[in-house]
């Protein structure tokens, strides 16, 4: 036997390896959200189209939520529009909550769209305006048009799954009166994972995972239940960026998803190995 | 006979002269196309979305194709970009070509979704990005990125009209990298009438309709064929602006449609008084 | 604008109005009860064919139950047969027995049928003996073969609605043994209301209504809930052959039925007239 | 042999033979003609109530035409109105046909549905006015409303036979307008039997088939195939009530029916044993 | 009349019988259980063949689950092989397996099949093996390779009744690891009859039924309940070999089987007439 | 890089490399035809159910068919019979083909059916006596139970591939009265290949592929066309065991299947790598 046979063995060995996960996933439903600033590095945003692209063709059904934070930022400045902050977060006047939705919907989602698309996964956006998806309600009336929310209609979700569509679903909501209304796509995503029933929710971020001590990278936990969760919460030990994830995973633990991940959206393929190798690559949040 | 129908029985009347206009299309396509200008004027918006709303609760399957050429040109002077026109069509760089898809679908194309939800009928907005569904080639070169229509994927259209939803489609296309394009919406309605089957296309204007001699009111045009409407070009009867409607008009009869109209939208009700009541208020062209 | 173009626009308001009506009726279940005397009246008859036609077309399902009382005594007068009175009920001996059965299912019955037929609605004729739809026992030993249901098979109108027919239903029933009998028409509609799990039972009569004063034209009730209803029956303010249509209302209404209608079948359109402009015509008795 | 079969293994062999003939018929569908005199012998409709029921439990779509000449005819006299025969055929003015309708709709048809019924086969009677099944026009002035099809709506049968009804379908039809008309149902039977692809079409009479020489008994033919019965009708050895029958089979044959019978309708069982035994009790007619 | 055709009214009346018997039992499960034996005498093979394809083609699910005693032991006399008693049962090692699935897969089995195909069943064959259909665990160590079921899984018996095969199941199974064991089919087919929800158990063997006292002819038992069996055993008063059957009957009744019989395998037509005819011909044991 | 892929990006890139492959294959059939010899070496055979197990997993339509050679030559030993051979080929008496089916149905299918089962894909032994799937006729006289295939009835396989079963179909096939007889494997394969449209067509064999120098290692033949195969064959260039081998694949080919390939089926994994890697490990036999 030469090494290019046995290269070959070792080939075998890995799709072989995968056969018992791709049996557990296939026919189950996984949320994924990706930031904004993922999509500004190209080689991470074809790997997550990729990685996506193997999921749907191996039957697992697909569901993206995505933010914009960044590039939302770079619209304001290109128009000269300082961002406020109120009680930290971003007041959404009108004219900021235009822009939002134009950068969302007019750019970001229609090009993990096409990047999808591309990589032969088939894919249409969607915004929680469409068929009224995210029924929200505005948080806190100095805050201006950010949401909260309170509904989610599955309809257009499940109507795409059904047909093998990845649905790519920017985090926006509206109001009963059709008003639109920004809203925090960490909170959308543990909405709409617990909406389908996800059985995976999968949060893609621009660190390894969570650390036992922040800032020390030896400490990255790659285990973890909810109550070690609320734990590592009450004991401060979390960055302030990761506290909303933290949260909107919980929820979706709560209410039914079985377990969720906080990834390295920048490790290409992160999300492939993550579910199709015995190898954890970031943190896994057990529910119980 | 005032104003207002005050008596029921003509009410009565009113229904029962519709039902023979329901009975035809019920189950049947209708495509309508209409500019952006027509969400500058609220109330006309708020009509063509009951009216439509009117159409999808007779049983019509209804899709919509839309522009945005004011919208797009008034975000161009906030960015203080200035249009460049080549060979009478609009020069379309990598900024105006993001600018164009920013204000298509993420400001038009959300709102009228949002105005139809509304309104009672449950949509959902498409552009030619999802699922690949406009593939388009580049028109010139030293157009940019403006491009032509060369396949229509019916997909997306077919599974939303199956779940009863409104599909509201911005004209822009992607080519086989992904690669957007902006596409006339005339020219994209009249290739999805044809591609879906289109029973109806219905193209709302600013004008009532077609003229016999340009500028003379009394000269309106009531019905007309293919053949009339040819003639018509010939002899320079037509706005320059109406050149772009009429060839989409003609290219969709000539692929099967069996008549296009073109209506005032700014009418109120223009949609449901053309099809639903005997009277004439546009131009209606038959097949042949 | 000229006054064509004003009417035009009104005739777009009424349609517009009945949206939201149309809409809820879609997809329900409505019983149309009426007497034979309203074949007399070639025009009410025309008007009740077309609003049939038209409830279908929106995608109502619609069920008609008739009576032939009049039509029944000609042809016993034909016959030179003498009608004998029991107990406020006509006897039924097995000849009477016969000819009823010819004049409804063999006259009544065929011609509604191709009333609606050529209406536009597709209509198919029924009687309690297709499947045994109606199985009835005999009421009173002395009254002969006259019949009580007592259990209603709705496979037959089941698997006619399915296919958007309108089932025309002579109010007669057979027992057991497969022998016939005539039934109330009134009390047969009611029951069948109930059974189909009709959202709406409407009664067609010669009168306009219920009155608070019987013979006081002034004091025609436009809305009752069924308490009032039974006060109304307790105060002897009913006339007798008001009565039977009274209970059967209220059984109706009793068994999950949410609103009865008593209209003048001889008033054209009256039926599209209550279903779908917000003026009412008759009394309309809700359930409560 | 006794004429009772009592040797249980006999009785296991009759069954057991039934089954290729069980076989090669369900799923097929088969139409059977009867006239009304058969049910003024009680035995013979109970007879055969029990054999359709048989069919149609073994899988058979059974399909029944019947007429009522004798019937009609003793109407008549109580009516006191004089048959007219004009070139062979009866008369019929408007009280004529009102009298046929009564009679076929309203007291033959609802009587073998109910036997039927009873027998535990599941029935809804039809005419040629429902759904406007079967389109006539008149087939000569002088004759009245007696019409000829046109063209069978097969949709009523279709549906009525997907949930394993029998249909029961009396001899009348109508106009475009609409307007009744009387139809001889031999040629009703020969039309709908091709409309609706039946397999087998059987002719229930009072004779035992077609004899060599008219008179003769021992002259009955088992089997003829259509040269020989066009033979037949040529050398004018058929009795004149036998002339539309054989052309309807005539007919039925070349529209593509595969073989038809004529029997005694009068034998009990006449119809389960032409079908289900070897030995041939009656005249086949083979196509060919 | 002649006697020709006396003989033949005898044969509609056999048929005409039948069809209570035939509508009782359509689209209702029939587990038939049949000893090795039986297929060693060719007529009593050919005529069950004959009569499960009898009951296929009216509408019977029909099952079969087959022994093969008589035949292992012959093969392993053929291989020189003594078989082994262990407390009453045949000791089973890994040869002894190994020729018993040979026997019952290879040689049965494909026999049964092939009759019932030919005899116009469309039939395949199962073993416990295929898609692990009966889990079982081992009986006793001392026995080896004897196993008794613990679960069934009806899978492929559904897939294949949906599709109007008869499933012919040899008694074998196999344990979570794939190792297979032979079961007593009486056991295998009682379970089968309790987890397909069959509505029947027949037991085919070489005696006429259960005798109230073992050995004299006159006491066969025509039916008997569950109760009274269970007397029965503990009288002692049933042979050795019946002891399994009856205890499967007891098991599928207590889990749910309406009835079971026990009847003569030899005797032509068995079933046919256990099923069609209202005499008895074995014992039938009521549920109760 | 080592010979255990240490990497997880390697890992990774293997599975995005299939990616392509799966896609391709996805609601494919590809029917494997493996000889008994590979059953003897248990890693080659759980190697091969793993296989097929994944190519199930990822939608892929596996069809087996086996044959069983050197099983059957033992147990001919065993039984003491010698094997006689006509023209090459072995003679079958009755009591051979007893034996044989024995072995290819008792033995080797059920083994495969458990192999499969515990690797996770469901799996149902069939042969072609199974609704008589595989019609035969004799070969020749002198060579006794021996048939050649002339029709396949593909019911039984397109109903198990419907619920994603793997059917594992022996080569043995039955004549119209129902007798068996035994059938060369590779030809069974071929046959079915074609008959159920099969894109992929893999021969598991012995050797690593064919030679262009029969005895030289380095002259494998990893791509070749027909037409190459057909000279190969002229030139005398393959071992004499490899030609009905050829010929199936040549007639597979001819018949409309996509590609066919010979590979050695004791190397690991061989079936995965050769369909789920861009490297070849056998001969791979292009259309055309």
């Amino acid at each position: 036997m030469t090494r290019e046979i046995e290269d070959t063995q070792a080939k075998a060995e890995v799709l072989s390896q995968a056969l018992s996960y791709i049996r557990r996933f296939t026919g189950k439903r996984v949320l994924i959200k990706v930031g904004g600033e993922l999509f500004e590095n190209e080689a991470a945003a074809k790997s997550l189209a990729s990685d996506l692209s193997f999921l749907r063709t191996v039957g697992v059904d697909v569901v993206l939520v995505h933010g914009g934070g960044p590039q939302i930022s770079k619209a304001m400045k290109q128009f000269r529009k300082e961002p406020v902050f109120v009680k930290g977060q971003r007041q959404t006047d009108s004219e900021t909550l235009d822009l939002t939705a134009m950068v969302l919907l007019g750019d970001i989602n229609r090009r993990i769209v096409s990047l999808l698309n591309v990589a032969g996964a088939r894919s249409i956006g969607l915004s929680g305006a469409d068929d009224s998806m995210l029924l929200v309600e505005q948080l806190d009336p100095e805050l201006g048009f950010v949401g909260t929310v309170r509904e989610v209609n599955t309809d257009p979700i499940d109507r795409l799954l059904e047909y093998d569509y990845i649905p790519v679903i920017a985090g926006m909501g509206v109001d009963r009166s059709g008003q639109l209304y920004n809203v925090n796509a960490d909170s959308v995503a543990g909405k709409i994972a617990v909406a389908i029933g996800a059985e995976k929710y999968i949060l893609l971020t621009n660190v390894p995972g969570l650390y036992e001590t922040f800032g020390e990278e030896d400490s990255l936990i790659s285990e973890i239940d909810s109550h070690g969760l609320i734990r590592l919460i009450s004991t401060n030990k979390l960055s302030e960026g990761m506290i909303p994830k933290v949260e909107s995973i919980l929820s979706a633990l709560k209410g039914g998803v079985k377990d969720a991940h906080i990834l390295d959206g920048r490790m290409v393929h992160s999300v492939l190995l993550e579910i199709f190798t015995p190898e954890g690559i970031g943190t896994m949040v057990k529910n119980g």
